[in-house]
């Protein structure tokens, strides 16, 4: 009760939350035999599990919470025996949370091979009086997942609103997905690789070796509180270097030392030797290292298909919605390779939500950050916008800001000119997408199946809070994500000038729209050319608003020029429309001498036969 | 001889090259005491080295080559008792390369605390009949390039033409530029850092716990060939993960199996798992574990200076020549820390030149790769260009292209008006300087002081080719590189107009410059104004040739634009030249209605007070 006493009120109140959060803690026996995917099989497997909050009458709000490797069940704070015990997600999942344990039924089981109370190398092997040890099978994530399914199974539940986790967490939530995509609604894959690579087989195995070559290992038949611990701790400090990034090392210890002075020893000189030994001891008192043998072994062997083609078949056509978080600090999971699933799965017509977050501390950024990550679950899980904790607008690319952006349909003439040029019922692609509003306005009342595509952090939140699939990307490499012919529509409105390389991007959008919509502004509107004529200045006026040199719009064009661009890159003009300001500030259509009287042009062109 | 019978006449004619080549491979002994870092001293201090080539009769031909972590003095390939052996930076220094060992006289000593040939760990202890094991003192890479200068003033020589290396080899060369300005000409550091980072010190701590807690250690006086070869195999492997880069592994192994097929065991799975496992014994095999215990706890200490204002102040004026090359895929040493040593030996009012080569090999690419670094050294070095083997233009930027680039400065009308505008004897920055033709003629014919940017690499070598200081930068980046008012004059001529952020890139030149110099096309001119007004498309001419969409000039400005911009930005305008290609091709000055009639426009401007 001492701890209690220095709680501010804020937290008193929170712990009053989470004391009336329904808990409970437990375990399941499944007594099936379970075949595993090495030939062997496992009988009687237990499943230690947590669960907070009340599964509803639909049986509609269960959210599924994967753990990483050295994670257990404890997701979320709660209450055991009396005492307030954090829960390693405790960011993420609470009450009040993103994962709202006041609204959502949260289950968390400890893996597989696990050492927190599932079966696994620590349990006594059956028939005798010792641990399984190395006689323990080699398990895979796809046993992991398979297990829990059980688990589900016995509790009743056959849907899941969403599975969820970070690195190993999520690559067992994009196999749940695969195997089971009947039982996922959605699935949250968070600073993890759709399979392993060499340098993290790599790490594992360093690590792996440590423990086994340590006298104390004995092939894994150490007793408790025996561990081959100097050997245990070396391989959590590799792997704990790897969770950091240089960036955050650098920050967090630099070349502090420990004492006042160097004193030229093999010793502990430097604040981050003394670090790494804490951190490596500590884990030797909490985890089993057998455990963490097989478990790095798991994710060595993870490879949600052989190749991205075999995603793109496995996942054709998935009811499954994405979301995909990666952290540009993550050197262990980088971005690089999640985008690689990212491709594959929209490739294979699959609904993903996709984002790089912005967050310096590597990979462990998952267990860290809270604002970001917590903004594009809630959008996407729920529908819901969380104002960003410090208003910053990051991740703003002049590529994709538009004037105007964020006004509603109905008062950007270019919107509502291109809303009437899509088909109903048709599927459309928005390049630079702002927060959504065409792309609702296109799906609500247009019954279109629309995707969307920004580099601004925060309008793809806030196009993911209207249900709509949208992927964080920077315009100028491409559109790598889709397949040819993909879109009836594709569109990029008011944006196109401020790309740098137009060409490739048109041919992108030819080969992945069967038709183009390109809204621009006209330089060779009659009060720009006088502009330039009279004043010998660079024309400002309404549709370019901006001075020279701080202007996004970095190619300017004439609709003259335009025609040629298309005709040159290997389009067709199907259709042109052309918009003007009017005094009242409404637009009005144009029909005679367009490049001289238009201040906007809309283009729909296709791929030349 | 049976291999000798496989080689190529190429290789064959290369061997009697290096058979030709003087080469002696022995060792010197410093019989005075020298003292430590560690407040410890040595005596008869054993100096093991290699040389190749002839010292000239001026003595001015000498090459000192630095080693890596677990390197040796043998450098270059050579002959040894009749038999040919590889030198461990044969793709740089030997016969025809352009470390030429027919030219220089290169000389490459073993590291104080090494155990090949020179005095370390392994040595047996004065007063007993051990080695000295773990009662070796600590060393530091400042203690090994004092016993390296000893080594040196024994042999006579005084002065060094450059003092080179890579990794801990470019850390020892550092150092020597800092102690011994008076004897190195030119420093050339490689991949490598003027401080160790935290990350790079906790994988060298987890190493040597992997070394410390074998039991075959024993304290380090384990016997010859009776390594404690499980814990340093590990730590030879931790290493060997971070001297590649995901992407090299992944291209080198992926996840390709061993066997056939996948074994669901705890033993070799992977190629990278076995490939590792190769590396990491066959180091036990040729290493010894006290040597690099004590060689990375050296690593570990380096720092050049405490800060980058402490290396300010420690290289003020430093008559020493800089070439620093880092890759961007290594991600031990990474190019941001070498940008930090950079601007600080420049702020310095030192030459340093510098480039990021682009190689996907990671920190090893320092050994592997070979024409970028030796075109960067031929030229920094020779003032010679060696063609690009691959006749790539690579890290060519649109921001740093110009029409007429590479032509002579007498063809450029700018570059000729510019040169006009400088004072004789002033410092001089050139942004976007292309090969260095106008820098040249700057230094040759009025006695400037000169500097250049750019950011394509084969300018840069042309650049550094002149004998002129360049740094391979991306002006949007601004110029974190110079102090305030460090140049008397900075141009940017003709590359303004293709800057993003022309903002800051503008208050960056007034802060650097006492006076900036800035050339840009018109869009102003008469021509261009018609074109637009009764064309009716963008403007395209002699000074602005693109089409608008290729175009890398991004933001178009007029005369009168131009001057608003000055005064926004704090600037002031001290003069205005008028230029209009006439007829002939020539260009000649105008002196009325400049915003109607010049094509292109030079404009002088400084700070406001």
């Amino acid at each position: 009760m001492d701890t209690e006493e220095k709680l501010t009120p804020e937290e008193k109140a929170y712990r009053e939350r989470v004391a009336n959060v329904p808990y409970y803690s437990g375990s399941i026996t499944i007594d099936e035999e379970i075949p595993l995917s090495s030939g062997e099989a496992l009988s009687n497997i237990t499943v230690a599990y947590d669960t907070w909050g009340t599964l509803n009458s639909e049986k509609d709000n269960v959210i599924l919470i994967e753990h990483a490797l050295s994670g257990n069940s404890h997701a979320a704070d709660a209450f055991r025996k009396g005492s307030f015990r954090e829960g390693w997600w405790n960011r993420i999942v609470g009450p009040g949370k993103v994962i709202d344990t006041e609204k959502y039924y949260v289950i968390c089981s400890n893996v597989l091979g696990g050492c927190s109370g599932t079966t696994g190398p620590s349990s006594i092997k059956p028939g005798t009086d010792h641990p399984y040890g190395m006689d323990f099978p080699v398990v895979t994530v796809k046993d992991m997942v398979v297990v829990q399914r059980k688990m589900l199974e016995r509790m009743g539940i056959n849907r899941v609103k969403a599975v969820m986790g970070g690195s190993l967490g999520g690559m067992q939530s994009l196999v749940w997905a695969k195997k089971y995509p009947d039982v996922v609604e959605n699935c949250i894959a968070i600073a993890t690789t759709w399979r392993t690579s060499a340098q993290s087989i790599a790490f594992n195995e360093v690590g792996r070796r440590s423990i086994i070559h340590d006298p104390g290992f004995n092939n894994g038949q150490y007793k408790k509180g025996e561990q081959p611990k100097h050997g245990f701790a070396i391989a959590r400090m590799i792997g704990h270097i790897t969770y950091l990034c240089n960036e955050s090392m650098n920050r967090k210890f630099g070349r502090d030392i420990v004492g006042d002075k160097i004193d030229f020893t093999m010793g502990k000189e430097f604040q981050v030797e003394s670090y790494l030994e804490h951190q490596g001891y500590k884990f030797v008192d909490r985890f089993d290292a057998n455990s963490y043998l097989y478990i790095t072994r798991a994710i060595d062997y993870f490879a949600l298909c052989h190749s991205p083609e075999a995603i793109v078949n496995r996942f054709k056509d998935s009811p499954v919605k994405f979301l995909i978080l990666s952290y540009d600090s993550d050197w262990l999971f980088p971005t690089s390779q999640m985008k690689e699933l990212l491709n594959a799965l929209t490739t294979a017509g699959v609904n993903a939500t996709f984002a790089e977050i912005n967050y310096p501390y590597g990979h462990d950024s998952f267990l860290l950050e809270e604002d970001k990550q917590s903004r594009y679950i809630k959008a996407f899980l729920d529908g819901e916008l969380i104002d960003s904790s410090d208003g910053s607008q990051s991740g703003s690319q002049a590529s994709n800001k538009k004037p105007g952006h964020n006004k509603p349909v109905e008062s950007r003439a270019d919107l509502q000119a291109i809303s009437k040029l899509v088909t109903q019922g048709s599927r459309v692609l928005d390049l630079g997408c702002g927060s959504g509003e065409l792309l609702a306005e296109l799906r609500d009342n247009m019954g279109c199946s629309v995707y969307g595509i920004d580099f601004d952090e925060n309008e793809t939140i806030a196009t993911a809070a209207h249900g709509i699939p949208v992927i964080k990307h920077d315009l100028e490499e491409g559109l790598p994500m889709f397949p040819d012919k993909s879109f009836d529509f594709v569109i990029l409105s008011l944006a196109f000038m401020q790309i740098r390389n137009q060409k490739n991007l048109f041919q992108e959008m030819l080969r992945v729209g069967k038709k183009v919509i390109i809204t621009f502004p006209n330089f060779g509107y009659r009060k720009l050319r006088n502009y330039l004529m009279f004043k010998g200045r660079m024309p400002v006026g309404t549709s370019i608003p901006y001075t020279w040199y701080e202007t996004p719009n970095i190619h300017h064009t004439t609709l003259l020029d335009f025609r040629d661009f298309v005709t040159d890159n290997d389009g067709v003009i199907e259709h042109e429309d052309y918009l003007k300001e009017c005094s009242s500030g409404k637009y009005k259509k144009i029909s005679f001498h367009p490049n001289m009287r238009a201040d906007t042009i809309i283009v729909v062109a296709s791929s030349k036969e």
